[in-house]
């Protein structure tokens, strides 16, 4: 992991833009930065995603859910010539009453130090933050504990998902 | 129920909305329509919900919400003066690759004759005309066999559903 220097809170938003954060660090030489606003690479993003174990989706496609998802956050590795993208999640929503977590992904390489948890606190802040008290997602089996860590409630107790493909 | 005639397309078009179309009713002298178009009276919707079990939920929080979603479908049993509003479902989403359907509810005195699964099947359609290929959604135990038994596919087997609330 490369060092970085540290950042001014006015840094971090002339270069993450604006309502930038930085992001708890398990090493102090890395900046780590939350961002709604700085754009995405979408090759970059792809990556990302992928190397989590999503299905490829066509970038056109991805876009376009972005364009209309309720909040989208990058996790970047701080670089001042490089911002490396290691962290994304979004949701759904209608900004009021409902809102669902899709795409959460940390790079593997960064797995391990608590950045699922970070990303997963500031995505909660920041919903709870627009008036939402209430938060859902559909969790892979493998991430099941994760979530349960974190408080949230996993069903079915009185819910089940239910999920209809198109043929 | 009371009878009110058969209408042409144009009729309810002009009377429901673009797009607005005749859902099949379970009594001939009965014409029922379903509408996106078509504005709600924020007290009769809430009714709606309340009827079938929902929770209070503040009238201006229902509006943003529902400018907020992706679709919003109003099944009405058709009357030239008082047209009644006998179901509704919404749902949120990035238009693209995520839909979420909430709040699904047909008024008790309407249910038992198949309106729930033509509501129901007007949203799939709606949405996957749309493109949407996969629609999920957090079903109420009670109303579990009702959706399997329309091709969802009920998790957990590979999914679990987590719900995070506020404080």
């Amino acid at each position: 992991m490369i060092a970085s220097g540290s950042l001014t809170t006015v840094e971090i938003e002339n270069i993450y833009g604006e309502g930038a954060c930085e992001c708890p660090s398990p090493d102090s030489r890395m900046t780590l930065v939350f961002s709604q606003a700085k754009p995405f690479d979408f090759v970059e993003l792809e990556q990302l995603l992928q190397s989590v174990g999503w299905s490829h989706r066509p970038i056109g496609k991805v876009r376009r859910a972005l364009d209309n998802s309720l909040l989208k956050v990058g996790l970047w590795q701080h670089d001042q010539k490089f911002p490396r993208l290691i962290g994304f999640a979004r949701c759904t929503g209608d900004g009021v009453l409902e809102a669902t977590v899709w795409d959460v992904a940390i790079n593997p390489i960064y797995q391990g130090f608590g950045l699922g948890k970070e990303l997963m606190t500031y995505v909660k802040k920041s919903l709870r933050a627009s008036g939402i008290r209430r938060i859902t997602l559909f969790a892979d089996p493998g991430v099941v504990d994760f979530y349960k860590s974190q408080g949230w409630i996993l069903e079915p107790k009185g819910h089940r998902c239910a999920f209809w493909y198109a043929n």
